[in-house]
């Protein structure tokens, strides 16, 4: 409780501290999320998400270098999915010190796999509304891949951003499909290269191919918690359709070009929620992911709870004699967990 | 009951149908596969995963060709977790046609995203059970990508192959270190390319630097349903090092290489794990985590079944005016289902 109200007083040195509580999952992390709760719903979360070798994270310094000088705060958390055996999150952080360190409005933050991946996740939703509560203007959220787990992180945020770059393989195509639903915003960066013209028409025909306004229709890959007949959207004429941006910001280039594009673009989507006051319904359908995500979890916390370990280990032994299939060791289980 | 007889009397259209109805979940599934399940545990299930354009279905062609060679009957499964609206998966079962048609040894078939992802990974298991069923000597579980639902199809198959290619951009790195842990065999298609030597030290490098043994302490990153004190491996010495291959195998090539060397490097594997007596609590494991997400969607579903949709939206709206936050709600919903 104490750590909350040092971090809405300022204290950087709380913020990492909590954050590192939340990432670890101790004790009172539940707690500080509920207390500075009322506190969020003020700052922009943009989620930045791509393959490998796009030059994600050279964008996303770019993008806050660009909003520090419109005197936003911005405040950076790089996900990373893979192993902590990589350290790829702490070498992204030493390269990113150098650029942005030594000023006060930017604050970065690496979040890496500490046990499970929804965990992470989860995580990375609370350090976004502890950000948020902190009064940062602007919440950058990065992520590398496209997986499922990638997808859940980014999509907390309210501009989703997915990076593409020139020449990344042919059956990149079936990928981009998949990430398509979920981008507000195309970027190709690395714009320069050679393939860069083919790679915006490449992305334009696959926006042609699939209807705008199937993305209004969008319901989270884990199934819905609430059974809706139809989405209630007050707007259904209304869509947004993502621009594709051409950018050139990586590591190695001095020149940078395209960003300001982008940051247009991202003013441009913001504002067209706003303007179809869609930000009520989209942060509901937000919230209705998160509850499932937790109640999920919170039901097996529940369940480990309740049915003993040799319960398990005996249905494990079965279903490994080939004296019962899987389901219906499930329905057994639940029977004892019920009585 | 009458599909799954007919699928044991070695009906290709009773399986082809078998395999439609767990792709879709429909009504009958289950009970076929609890009616198959006594017949599984045959074959050699081979998982083959990696990144877009690292030639992995050139690479899974030529292995189910090589495998006809030795007289051994092959199923492929291509598992396409992108969208229904790439049709990616289909376009990949027409290459395929050409090469392997009018063999009757050899069943290909494509799964795609019906839903959930998770649903993916279950039918995927599912489709792996029924053609174990059917006889199959070999079957090869291919997907694209290193997210967490491509991690949790792959792992349900005995030997794990991760391909590369050279030259696949510089952040594949932190990719890599992930996708290790669950490599039996590493592959580096596209040898015949510049920087496969490149390729194939990172690999080594990699491989040196993450302690082999870590591989027999690999937990579900879902988590664990029985909470072991230690895995109980009675060879702790032993321990197997994944081998790095190279292949040239890609659709565009007509010479093919390191095929032999691959084949030869899953049978090492196998025999590895016969050796050492690792079959049972390998099984087991896989069980473990297959149980787990069995649960948890059962649970789900019982929710959703025992919960109304008012309780629900009430707690959404309570949590969007912020006067309450989303760990909260769901300790309420749980006790409301309580009662």
């Amino acid at each position: 409780m104490l750590l909350a109200d040092e971090v809405l007083k300022g204290s950087r040195r709380a913020l990492a501290r909590l954050l590192t509580v939340i990432e670890n999952g101790s004790q009172g992390a539940d707690e500080a999320v509920a207390a500075l709760f009322s506190h969020t719903g003020q700052a922009w979360m943009i989620g930045i998400t791509g393959a490998p070798g796009t030059g994600k994270s050279s964008l996303v310094n770019t993008l806050a270098k660009a909003y520090r000088e419109q005197a936003k705060t911005v405040a950076i958390i790089a996900v990373d999915p893979t192993s902590p055996f990589s350290g790829g999150a702490i070498l992204g952080d030493r390269i990113r010190m150098r650029d942005l360190s030594g000023d006060k409005g930017v604050f970065i933050r690496s979040m890496a796999t500490r046990g499970s991946l929804g965990g992470l996740a989860r995580a990375t939703r609370d350090a976004m509304r502890v950000l948020d509560a902190a009064g940062f203007n602007v919440i950058l959220v990065e992520t590398v891949g496209a997986g499922q787990s990638e997808v859940d992180i980014v999509r907390a945020a309210q501009t989703t951003i997915v990076v593409e770059a020139p020449g990344m393989g042919d059956d990149v195509q079936a990928i981009k499909a998949g990430i398509l639903e979920i981008a507000d915003i195309l970027v190709v960066n690395k714009a320069d290269r050679p393939g860069a013209d083919n790679t915006v028409r490449g992305l334009r025909a696959m926006l042609e191919l699939g209807h705008p306004a199937a993305k209004s229709h969008m319901i989270s890959h884990h199934g819905q918690l609430i059974r809706l007949e139809k989405t209630t959207n007050p707007h259904e004429n209304t869509f947004w359709i993502p621009p594709v941006i051409r950018t050139v910001a990586t590591s190695e280039d001095t020149t940078v070009s395209g960003v300001q594009a982008l940051i247009e673009a991202i003013a441009d989507h913001r504002r067209y929620i706003a303007e179809n006051g869609l930000n009520t319904e989209l942060e509901r359908q937000r919230i209705e992911i998160e509850l499932y995500e937790r109640l999920q979890s919170a039901l097996m916390m529940r369940l480990q709870a309740e049915v003993t370990t040799s319960v398990l280990t005996d249905m494990i032994e079965r279903i490994q004699a080939r004296q019962i299939d899987p389901q219906h060791a499930v329905h057994l289980i639940l029977e004892t967990q019920k009585v």
